[in-house]
């Protein structure tokens, strides 16, 4: 962890025993700020925000972490429980501030603030709610990193990336949403539990929108290198379509059933959004499904709308959108879920 | 993740596809189960017990982590939280249940569990119930791991720690609380802060008790290979004396600046434990300032009582006890320290 | 690092200095050896064995390290030079002998010492020299290490690990070659790199002999979840078959360009048993192409010959040989690939 | 790795494959070359540049790797057999050519090329052949990377880094030699070994020219908090001159002996210099004992020397010279030290 403000209570005797301690070599100026360094900012300090915090920090992800949230106490508290494991990580500069300055020069900002429902609330009405949230939100992040990717977490994660998009001004490859990449982490998890194989072995997509009409590409499942529906298909086992289905089912509900017993999700989304971090940070060029604009994509005509698919993902955001194969009941189920979102999105006015 | 129970609401289908998935190979016995797995056990999935297991999940230090707690929901809501991010992370086998049969064969138990104060409970009224709550833990975990080594993270640690060497009947190298610890990284944080160095270049302990008594080592602080006090004598800086103790009142408010904050602390304590237990588990024998059976040690003479000394871990618990040079100043505060614990742990009855 | 033999030399002071700076704790027996260490023990220590001993050093994989080789000068400065980076890395215990008793008790024993072709001599001369040697590799290794997974990377490794499961009497779940492992990395490099994709998300196998007659699984080829095959078809491009035969025939001649320009191979094969090693000893049960008892598989009837197949692979060795689907024209070449294998093995009268 | 140009040879196929797999977002500018990436350049493809290589390779430190040496058969063996190895390790760009505008905009430039001393060859002899080849070697690295740190690691270290600053116009915060950052490993290994510790809990230096007259500081030995001098005062335990000698004539002799067994040495000084480009291109901050320009620093007046002093190194190179306490035998070693360096330098009319 870098000198933070907290040193400046103990003292002129401070920066003494500092300079007493190191000198500098002959003559030389002090060196400049480097634009070297790698800088990914979080909005939302909640569960969510800190186990992507968390997660970044532990994987040693980034050279400086900044938090933003509006409430200052619960923020500090945060800034220090993670500055407090100093000794035990990599040297990471951790800032935490209600002002956007905190984030200037981001490589990334990752948006995970957001209202919740109350009761007797409509969805479009929460819907509403977070755009005015945005409001406050992606501009002062645009205006202070004007070159970063942002990454939208906050639900519907669909809406609110084309949100995200319109307020920033910035060109679509810059702006995504975490969409399906964890409903696909739970695809894979689910698939590998009933093969008995490593998760890490096993390709699989749900695209789509993120939530109930999201869309399982059982033709993408491959399996060390062996496409299921063709497996099964040549050693002649029954389609098994209703077991399909009912992981399906537990992928849609895997959310709901967390949040049922503990009260929120927090882990699997902080890894999640990880090593989206890592992929564009590190230039690694991955694929993985997130929430992109989807115009010209799969029979989406000339609508700007947000959703999840296949992504090649970089320093620069987008590098490009994979070219999978859908059956035509896969592509029907996408367009149906392009719908679900369009109506939502058309009636925001923005 | 392995195979989990929950798979068997899929039906017999799962098992048909991966039987004709994979096949054994020639008239092979099933690989029995083998030994060599390390296997990890955390007693209450609160924020810091949860906060231990992702470090843990993380950091790829075990093959097999369990997790008890009471409160049935919220325990399998944070196993499936993590099993779902499985796609992002190395294989793990995660359980959960509040049937302490699930830590069998255990390498390491941690314990975060515990009662937290009332309105107008005393100290020792606290204490009390906390052991109650021991009984109910520490046999059932010496049961089924009788050859792991016990950690306790509850509060108040030093206390506690003896209640569980008692009620475990393990020899004293197997039990010890994280005690000065994460005390010890907040101080290597704020030593690093105001000399503007890496954390990880800060030798410097806090010892005794895990709380307001704890004992700053003055005497051990070395950055970079350079003792500080001979430092300051040689350079004839003034001796600061009011600005150390300063980082190391905050020190000791730390945790409460944190709670006050926040409400909790986890992050860092669960970078804290996870540290032990990769020390433990990995035999790495590092020296790290943990609460140990302290009789014998630094004048404390015939009382069985649990304080943080710099102690060398390794796969079997405590290897030894570090003979750090004490200042009489300081060796005088570590039996005061070891007074305050001993004033509970004899009202115990234990 | 563990103590090693060199402190002897240091004289009796050691110990007193030691004994003086630690010290047990109250009445305790010393610890006894515990079983659980992870423990890889690699025989030969030339490029390779030292490039497969790096790799698994940095990448933290083990408790202990053996290292087993008939010339002891070089052996014992290849054993220091790894000893001398002790601050860099995390403890690991490092022993080298001529004898194979320092290899008791491997989890995993991976031999690389082979004799090389002799100008003028057959390759059958060769494979003879090599069985003789490994009369006095394997049964040692199996004698010491009677429950351990034994891994042949000598060349030619599928007859080698043959004669190496038929010298060790072990169960073949036990027995295996490192065999078109690499190839197989050599084939996703080069995909990847054609497709500009990251080779991780890359699916795709070379199976049946390491060398040339191995045999590219055009049908395995998936990429981010898309099946190339299909793919191509759907998309009316024409086969590009010269292409992907091209590329197959550049992995074929991968390893013979990198030894014409360098004079042998290292890196490569390093990290590729490197991650055999990892998936072997935290038995992460992934899906690697590795020579493997064939009989029975493919259409192999009543030989027992060893040949890559696609293998999950875990704590015990092989788990299981997956059952990927071979368009006709690859398992004929798979059928003539063994016979390759039969010709040779057959003359060697064990 | 992305794309390199052994694809050209695959044809045009390629480019229709990867194009038609891929697609662009919506009427997107290609993203333009980032700044933002981290590259290493190392010159000299042998043992020890190749180790070092290898090294930041597994240690994922870089987005790019760049390779140069006058040998391009050798160079491209090497790079290829790196780059086989893709599918085992994250994305990272490896490039190599005997033209240094391979190493245009790196952070970090590594130099381990130098000539070997001929038999009857002077000292002075081989120094000034290096330093003809250092004049072909500094200008095109400065050129290239007019930004970047220079990192020396070619022997005799000291005087060949002071070369390297008059040569490349650099200010002296940017370059640096290896220098005594492995005897210092080397003693930390053996101090740990002696005392049976982890070696990373040992704070020690040696300083001053990297070979015969390096300087080891006994008064900055702390182990676990604990400084060595004082606690065997202390202790009354006598002071072990002749086994502290004793180490550090093992220390001294270490890299005869293993260059003796081996021929070369290669691990320790790759986990070394791989150490070293972390904390650089990281701006860790920690302390290593490198060779620095060394004017007013000890004693040392009114020359331009660079020997080895404990400083903190950082993303700008030198950030500050650690004021370590020498005891007056220590200070004159320097001292002696340095004019072994200076004898040398004074001779090269450079």
């Amino acid at each position: 962890m870098q000198k933070s403000s907290s040193n400046s209570s103990l003292g002129p005797g401070g920066l003494d025993l500092s300079q007493a301690f190191f000198k500098p070599i002959q003559s030389v100026a002090p060196p400049s700020a480097t634009s070297r360094r790698t800088k990914v900012s979080i909005v939302g300090a909640g569960n969510v925000g800190m186990a992507i915090a968390q997660t970044i920090l532990t994987q040693d992800l980034v050279d400086e972490l900044a938090l933003v949230d509006a409430k200052p106490d619960m923020l500090r508290g945060e800034m220090l429980d993670l500055q407090h494991a100093a000794a035990f990580l990599p040297r990471t500069r951790i800032l935490a501030s209600t002002d956007y300055s905190v984030t200037e020069c981001s490589d990334l900002c990752i948006v995970t603030a957001g209202a919740r429902q109350m009761p007797g609330e409509s969805r479009l009405g929460l819907v509403q709610r977070n755009v005015a949230l945005f409001r406050s939100i992606i501009p002062p992040l645009a205006k202070f990193s004007p070159d970063s990717v942002i990454l939208i977490v906050s639900n519907p994660v669909d809406v609110l990336t084309y949100v995200a998009w319109k307020l920033s001004g910035f060109p679509p490859n810059r702006v995504i949403g975490s969409g399906t990449n964890l409903d696909t982490s739970r695809f894979q998890f689910l698939l590998a539990d009933h093969l008995d194989v490593n998760a890490q072995d096993v390709q699989a997509y749900i695209v789509g929108e993120h939530g109930d009409s999201s869309v399982a590409l059982w033709s993408s499942i491959s399996v060390g290198g062996v496409p299921i529906l063709s497996f099964l298909d040549k050693h002649q086992i029954p389609y098994e379509k209703q077991m399909l289905e009912g992981i399906h089912e537990k992928v849609v509900g895997g959310a709901y059933e967390v949040i049922n017993l503990k009260g929120y999700t927090s882990w699997a989304i902080g890894y999640s959004v990880a090593s989206l971090a890592r992929c564009i940070t590190r230039d690694q060029r991955r694929i993985h499904p997130v929430s992109v604009l989807a115009r010209g994509f799969y029979g989406i005509k000339d609508e700007d709308i947000f959703l999840s698919l296949p992504v090649q993902l970089g320093r620069s955001g987008v590098v490009g959108v994979a070219n999978v194969c859908m059956t035509d009941e896969e592509a029907g189920r996408l367009r149906a879920s392009a719908e679900a979102i369009l109506e939502v999105q058309s009636q925001l006015g923005i």
